[in-house]
């Protein structure tokens, strides 16, 4: 249940470059089973950092009105499958005689999932969607190397189109740049997941897919969930300005993607990928 | 199609308050609705800011593996519908003859929704789940007088605890302080929602709700998800690190909240239940 994962990365300040060791939020999806009556149904996948399972099934099955308290649940424990690898991943959720959940409220609200569980090596091959251009493939590795002088730049370039976000502090923003540095696309939203959508949206209804000449710049952190929406449309690097997860990375290393983070204040990391960046001494 | 709304706040510095306009992200509920052969179906409702919802649908759909690319595509437009108030909640992807969606994936992967809609003021109603504490009232208001420099002073509490966060900068935290700034409970998490999650769940599990005589402390952005969490567990005072979303404010309003935003730098601004904090001079 450790919260962390220490990993090697190459860290890029200036013109130099070091390979340290750097501590990874972990990110891992959680499977909520609800067992109620005779029946057992499969609730919810969330991305969380284990720990504390049992109060997140818990208060999860509270805010989102599935239970009225602590009275209605009998047990919540992880529950081993026999598919598993990992039993962490899948807490079960046993409710007391008699308590019949308000199921309503939650086909209507949230995920809902038909597999036989998340588990170990297992979770991600779950989760992620069919990439059209990487699906089982790497990306395309056209790009290579990239200066380190010019991804330092990109955060800049993006702010000075970034309007939204600094009257309100309160948007995400993805850009699109091409080799040149040059902003192709730009959108922001209140989810991060949403930028991303839009981004690739109206690349895609310019035919503009696959992105394999592109770079996506993030200006917040990295998920699972970003990462595997940037391989689906073929993005070969990714610069998010914070961090990045333990399964963010771990998607990209499988895919070739170069994914890069923390970059700010004329430093970033790079987690996975790092043959298309220029780590020699750069020119500027 | 703003992006931005403009509201009127109490912006808190050191000891002074005065009423200034400010920008608020808007945050609302889209619902993606998938026209093919003969159905319409409803795939999902994302909180999102208004603004390019046709690349947000596509994007979404492509990135979710549930159409293979824009040739798929036939329209993607606003709908209308017999409840709806604003039309512009709802989109409708229309694809062209003969494309068969990937919806195995979707039911999988994300949100199913059964309701008639999200659209205008009925949006809040169809996403808000049934508070056993709040629903249809308004908090408890027991908590009056709270010195601005207590507030001010509840990031640094919260800074000493949560460890993670400040090794890998990628998580989010949760923390629950009563009023005499005591740390009752903190919680971390690469989502948001699950850090709050985990943080109530704990609570329930102790048999300490409704949360009356508390403040919820987030190290992060405050959404529309998570003050709809609070208002479940009867927590009348939020404080926020970052930005609230427009959505967040109205529910925040609705309840009787108080919702702080911006809680850093020796400021803070108040965007809702004004009235539980001592805004005169304070002593200091």
């Amino acid at each position: 249940m450790a919260s962390a994962l220490q990993v090697s990365i190459l860290k890029i300040t200036g013109d130099s470059a070091r390979t340290v060791p750097d501590l990874l939020a972990i990110e891992e999806p959680l499977e909520i089973r609800l067992a109620f009556g005779d029946k057992v149904q499969n609730l919810a996948v969330t991305m969380r950092t284990p720990g504390h399972d049992a109060d997140l099934a818990a208060g999860f099955l509270f805010t989102e009105g599935i239970i009225a308290g602590a009275g209605d649940v009998k047990s919540a424990e992880h529950a081993f499958l026999p598919c598993s690898e990992n039993k962490q991943n899948t807490i079960l959720v046993t409710l007391n005689e008699g308590v019949v959940p308000n199921l309503r409220q939650a086909e209507r609200n949230f995920y809902t999932t038909s597999s036989c569980g998340v588990c170990g090596k297992a979770s991600i091959e779950a989760i992620r969607t069919v990439s059209a251009f990487g699906a089982g493939k790497r990306v395309a590795g056209s790009i290579e190397g990239i200066d380190p002088a010019f991804i330092l730049g990109l955060p800049e370039r993006l702010a000075k189109k970034q309007e939204i976000f600094a009257e309100t502090g309160g948007l995400h923003a993805a850009a699109l740049f091409d080799l040149n540095g040059s902003l192709l696309l730009v959108r922001e939203d209140v989810g991060r997941h949403n930028a991303v959508d839009k981004l690739i949206g109206a690349a895609m209804m310019e035919g503009r897919l696959p992105l394999a000449q592109s770079i996506l710049l993030l200006s917040g952190r990295a998920s699972f969930e970003l990462v595997q929406k940037a391989v689906m449309a073929g993005i070969p690097v990714i610069a998010a300005v914070g961090a990045p997860s333990s399964l963010a990375v771990s998607l990209a290393k499988e895919f070739g993607t170069t994914l890069i983070g923390f970059l700010r204040n004329n430093r970033f990391n790079i987690y996975s990928g790092a043959h298309r960046v220029n780590t020699l001494v750069a020119e500027n």
